[in-house]
């Protein structure tokens, strides 16, 4: 058995991406790159949905979370968090570590945010100047709703970042149309690559605070980069390889059209969690993603074995529960290069896997499911 | 022709590491992953020749870089900075965006610091917290006697940061018995993989600095790096396909015997500069590296259109001079995975190149000299 990723990121890659990162790289400061590099440029606009510029950066995602924290903030400054997960714990944590006025806004671990709660935090605190939070939280597998959070923030003082780190590439999120001010992402999530690059797009507002921010920043400055990014370039060495790989996978996009990639995951979600139900089996998150599954794991089975079972016998590796919910609930991503079959087979492991663990389930019938509701697609 | 590239970075690159970073990735929080990393932690070890931890980060060089002055200096902190070149520079830069005192150590680039240099300044300014200086300075194709420094520097209560960025992997390093307290390097180097890793390596006296170093850090946060790497991981979602292709670089570093690597480099650059003599060319450094020859381009001779002619009629991609030096030099690199012939090609394309361009070489000389020096090397 070839053994297959279903984890939340990193995720499954795009052959193409796969193959051409196997050829010898090209300098970074060549016309070769510049090409490359421009090709990506269109190709990023096109994914984020926007007129802007996006930044790719050499790092982790959550390397683009501080360096968008460092380039629109400045000591003192008042920002509200919202801490649904252990992603939007990373926001505070980071506005925390620069001197910032946290204002949480701490939501159960499970549930999203609502518009008219972001809506009340901005009018008893009319002095913040941003408000951090995740397109899709993936320690829970919750979906915040982005536009209609935009709907308040956009006529206000303020900018809202929104970290689609494991949305963007899975499900439509427009930038501009929608009013979102900074967009950061990965590549080893949606984008169905390894991780090493990050991405942040900034509206023209962000752009403007951005020019005002004093917290000191060197590898991660955003101006630099944007100097950089419009002579297709980056400010420093990037991962080459990656944005080479990066290259085939918006051609991917491009070719499939963004919003047939869009429907297919939220296919793919919709008969997971479908496959739940018909297991009897609970959903953990209130408002979920289409970028993975989070299932509780049944009364009385060791939920840290139910991911080793599947590891050893099936070589298929999903993820548990992070901090408060390690062991409570398991992960299960349908990001990246997945298909229906791939659904199929976790699926059809995890039923034996559950029920070798004594859970009561009605083997098969998640399958069923599965099946009925992915219908024809492949 | 197939491309070949012959820059100071990025490099060609095992052919091992590149088929392997052709394969699926695999998690980062998984046992297979934790293997990888165990391995590679003790390949690291070798290759740094220390006993110490490496913190392996997903960055370009210039984030170790920044992330070394973050975990090591307060605000106000005096420190030595070298600038010998572009890379010097770079140090100093970092250092004054964080609101230290930089001594700037201004040597005319094309020249390295002497031991006596650092000595004396350590005496004036006692109370100089650390030195801030390259192994190799890349932009002008320079060793530093490393070496001679440390005797000066580790019996000072001040720490020894070297940039190793170019020079790591090609000639010997040894930090433990030298005395160097910080090591900094990049993957895309000697290590002869893409770019997107970093590395440091701390010394105790290092990581006692370390831990009471007041400037916000988070992404680059060393504390936090060390204890996942005690349990061979990254604090962050690491470039796990990179790290994959480490594993096979420190494998070849291994197997060979890194002494017999950084002797072939040894004979690859002194070959490089002989050849150069051979056409009556002028050599840049004073102190030449092994892992670059900087060249001064011949008089009424267009540098620019030395590396044009050399891409476009040859495929093969070498670099001119940075900043102040632009246009007047220019630069070959032998690191990452190069060999003899890979040399000869280039040399045989650079000769008749320059003699389009009028310049007065004795053509053939070169390449004569070259074969000559090289003898039998592979």
């Amino acid at each position: 058995m070839t053994p297959r990723l279903f984890t939340p990121g990193p995720v499954p890659i795009l052959p193409k991406a796969l193959e051409v990162m196997s050829h010898p790289i090209i300098h970074h400061r060549s016309t070769d790159f510049i090409q490359v590099f421009s090709e990506v440029r269109e190709g990023l606009k096109y994914l984020f949905d926007t007129q802007e510029e996006i930044l790719i950066l050499s790092s982790s995602g959550t390397g683009a979370m501080e360096g968008t924290v460092l380039n629109l903030c400045s000591p003192g400054d008042e920002v509200i968090v919202v801490r649904a997960g252990k992603f939007g714990e990373r926001w505070g944590q980071i506005a925390q570590t620069y001197g910032l006025k946290v204002i949480p806004l701490d939501i159960s671990w499970g549930e999203a945010p609502t518009g008219a709660q972001i809506e009340a935090l901005i009018k008893k605190y009319p002095t913040v100047k941003a408000i951090f939070l995740q397109a899709c939280e993936t320690s829970t597998g919750v979906d915040f709703p982005i536009e209609e959070i935009a709907r308040f923030t956009r006529t206000q003082d303020l900018l809202l970042v929104v970290d689609a780190i494991s949305y963007l590439g899975v499900s439509p999120l427009k930038m501009d149309e929608w009013g979102i001010d900074v967009v950061v992402t990965g590549s080893q999530k949606g984008l169905m690559l390894p991780p090493g690059l990050s991405f942040v797009a900034l509206s023209k507002r962000a752009w403007a605070r951005q020019k005002t921010s004093t917290l000191p920043k060197y590898y991660f400055n955003f101006s630099k980069e944007l100097k950089a990014v419009l002579e297709n370039q980056t400010a420093y060495t990037p991962a080459i390889s990656l944005i080479l790989g990066l290259r085939e996978v918006l051609k991917y996009y491009k070719a499939e059209g963004k919003e047939t990639i869009f429907r297919r995951h939220k296919k793919y979600a919709q008969a997971m969690r479908e496959a739940v139900k018909a297991l009897n089996l609970e959903l953990f998150a209130k408002n979920p993603s289409n970028s993975l599954v989070s299932i509780c794991v049944p009364q009385g089975v060791d939920g840290k074995k139910i991911i080793t079972l599947l590891r050893d016998e099936y070589q298929m590796t999903i993820i548990g529960g992070q901090d408060q919910l390690k062991g409570k609930i398991i992960r299960i991503g349908c990001m990246g290069y997945v298909g229906a079959q791939d659904l199929i087979s976790v699926f059809e492991a995890l039923e034996k896997v559950l029920k070798t663990l004594g859970a009561n389930i009605p083997v098969g019938k998640g399958v069923e499911k599965l099946k009925a509701v992915l219908g024809k697609e492949r």
